[in-house]
């Protein structure tokens, strides 16, 4: 039986799969067939986000000043007076903070020393931004068809569980779907990270074994309400998403999703695919940034 | 002959149209019929991006700090050490910054101490954010047909030039599409107003006949490199796009598009309409957001 | 018995009294015998702040980013690797925030659209900063003599408690000193308004009788863990001492000293009197700033 | 002859000499008689700032928004409308920007993955902030004795200039005074580090031995236009204030100080001593903070 740094040791790996210099990952497998496939699945039109809703602390002075707990965003207003004919704000961004659905792009993760796919970290990234790897390198969007898989429809996982490959396929099997290479993975589990920050129950999370399973498959993008286990699951390689999808397979990740809404549309009109455009501002040099990703039926 | 505030007395208005309380102004108009056009458009999956390239200026200590020009965003990377597994920043984001594509919601603009559809401003919006007409309005996606029209195919308007109804007419009628309601209009001038903040040369504007042309038309969401111009345009309503179509007709609008890419594309393919995707971030509260319309063929 | 009206109309103002141009209000009380009377004071050298401990919070990226509550401060490190020979951070400070000891400058204060000494408040400040009435005009320090009045050694006003000029003379007459023009009243009454933000407790405040005392004796600066009282004072003139102290006399205010460990070394070395210098950093075009106010004796 | 490695290799620590825990360094210096030296110097009253200028650059929103240079603070005005009482800022801080005259704490500085005086770099500083050797650790003021060495009267180092303990003493006899244990040193190139960040002329620096005559005279914390060149010195030890004077021998570093005013003050008074006062702003938790050094005469 192998051991678990036999097991990590010789997981697959897309270093290199696209050549020393690619910044997309596995947004590669978004193949012309892939991507027309999620284009015959926008038919009425109709739009549904897998957003969080990210609330806004506000900046303000004063004695007034509100003293409330920090969120992943703060604006502060400009302009506030009565004989500006325009309300604008500045707004303090925190992109991989847990209240915001979020793109993890390849520069945001490391592993000795080095970036996908095979960058020097200081290299790839440093106090002066992103140089490679950056979330920009999707400005034009990733654009193919999403598949949802709802892990328990209705409910929500047990604390802890460990989310494997024969959960996956059990979860495309109850919707009669077939993921293919290309494809957008979207994961409900019912959790919310950003509702469990007090660490009071242990999060469930995706196991090694189901990051495989989206090797096999050909998933070409992650979201989901389900990431990496806090605290790491007994028995399961910590952080595996993070590390070997998101790290190995380069994967981009979609943090924090919210497929609530999502899923009640899916069961609602008996339909597990859709189209997704995940329009990543085309802002340079991040390690992540905010998106709001919408699902077209 | 009407005089000039007999017009603007006199210009339709939609404050009302949607009801007291509406937030979405325009982007009603993309009833189900326009969204099903919208969708009908998406047949190879191809996808451009309309956003303009933001840089952004790294925030840095030490004697080495570089002393850059100000973006639209500033991030402050995290973590750049070589022992961490994880790559952040924190972002400072100016919205409405003209390097910036984004999004004008209905908080943005106030006429006469009122916003639409005519809350009182200081109810509306104030130092503690934005309670009416957010950005966040839009967050499951303006999602429908865009309509490209160029209004100098490979070249770029001359200096001052007054967009009126007819040059939009033109333009459709190069292109063969008839404009219909709940469409998004994109409009291509070759201007890009980050280039021209130095006022060397007066920009080109939309004049108040251009927007009663949108009016007529229906247009549900205005996205251009084209906007107001600097100075103001002789003879003609200043600051037109945004006291009319967003103050007045509530259409919200894309600031600082870059529709280049998107005009060599629709020149390749000869087709002038497509899917459009506007995925606004989900953050509460603000008058306008970063966004990256991406355009599906 | 005049009306609240007549008593606040016919209150003496302190503007033009040091010309149409004047930037330092009360300040240019300090004259060369006031100066030199701060300067005897100091003999030992011992040194103490009356400033505040402003907490910082940290702004991070990742699962594990706290949720705390805002301070006035936020702090984001840079540079936390084990290979930098050198750690910094940024800062974003909130300067009139009730947990930051800091300094109110002229421009701060607004009275029907004007601000000392009588400039048209858009032209002294707007959107691109202040240019009149900074903090910064106090750059070379405020440095004079410094006077404490306890008004309740060792214990704390009582809630809603009114001070009056008859309170500052009993503290006054306690200590065996005589307030004289140029001097700095720093007042104690044992209360720390970042403690009472939850309003379970109405705080003391300053009432108009204490501020025409102040402008009797020729105060200069005022430093202080009592301010204005919020819910106001029943009875009393609201906000007199950022309404008439500040905006009409032009004596700026230290809001939210702590001068806790001041009394206990005043009453230790009997001395209630001191060299205090007030060092504002030299940061240009801002209405108020931290400072850390210094008695030595 | 010793090798360069052998000279920095024993050159003096002063890492234990306070004991374990301490966050002051060299600022233990300042005995009873240092700080009554002090004292006696304030005479008149007479102040001036040894602070840099710095210009804070607007952050506001809009095509008019300015493209400006950064600087080390940025401002962001809030409630600038006509019907708001009170003006009031943010303010971004880059404390160690060459604009900020700032202190540089203990924390700062990192030798061989532990700073002052034995801590090892991450127990001390992280993400979450400083817990050892913070800025704040002066919250009650270094005030002690100044001595202004003006190196060069009137004038400027040459470029690239190497300062040495020979020059400090040429200086002082110059002014015929004696520098003494616990006295603050300060010293005039007439250099601002800020006009020459763009390299056009090396600048001069302090060199190895004027550190260590620093360390004879009993230095407690140093104050000047000139810190360590850039580009290193030939045939010296780079960084040497830095490296040696900041991270050796714990004395802090007032970095980016403007004495000219402080020059002529003392040239037109005959007196080249005053009482310093180094206000440092009371704010929990950095490596570094903005502060106006006062001279009082």
């Amino acid at each position: 039986m192998p051991t678990s740094t036999e097991i990590t040791d010789n997981f697959p790996t897309n270093w290199g799969r696209w050549g020393d210099t690619d910044e997309r990952g596995a947004v590669n497998l978004v193949t012309d067939e892939a991507r027309a496939r999620g284009a015959a699945e926008a038919r009425t039109g109709r739009s549904v986000s897998l957003a969080r809703v990210t609330g806004s602390t506000p900046l303000t002075a004063g004695p007034a000043a509100p003293v409330t707990g920090s969120t992943g965003v703060q604006t502060i207003m400009l302009h506030t007076g009565a004989d500006s004919p325009a309300m604008a704000e500045l707004m303090l961004v925190n992109p991989h903070h847990p209240q915001v659905t979020h793109l993890d792009a390849m520069s945001h993760w490391v592993a000795g020393g080095r970036t996908y796919p095979g960058i020097a970290a200081a290299d790839g990234s440093g106090p002066l931004g992103v140089r490679h790897g950056s979330a920009a390198a999707y400005a034009d969007g990733i654009v193919t068809r999403g598949v949802l898989l709802d892990l328990v429809p209705g409910g929500r996982l047990a604390p802890a569980f460990p989310v494997t490959g024969a959960d996956l396929d059990a979860a495309a099997d109850r919707a009669d779907v077939r993921v293919l290479p290309g494809d957008a993975l979207v994961v409900r589990g019912g959790w919310h990270l950003a509702d469990h920050l007090d660490g009071a129950e242990p999060l469930p999370g995706m196991t090694l074994d189901a990051v495989r399973w989206m090797h096999e498959r050909g998933i070409a993008v992650y979201a989901g309400d389900i990431g990496d286990a806090h605290p790491p699951l007994p028995g399961e390689v910590p952080g595996a998403l993070h590390q070997f999808a998101l790290g190995r397979l380069a994967i981009p990740l979609i943090d924090g999703c919210d497929p609530e809404e999502l899923a009640a549309t899916c069961a609602s009109l008996g339909r597990w695919t859709f189209q997704l455009v995940i329009a990543v501002p085309r802002i340079a040099g991040t390690t992540g940034i905010p998106v709001n990703p919408i699902a077209v039926f």
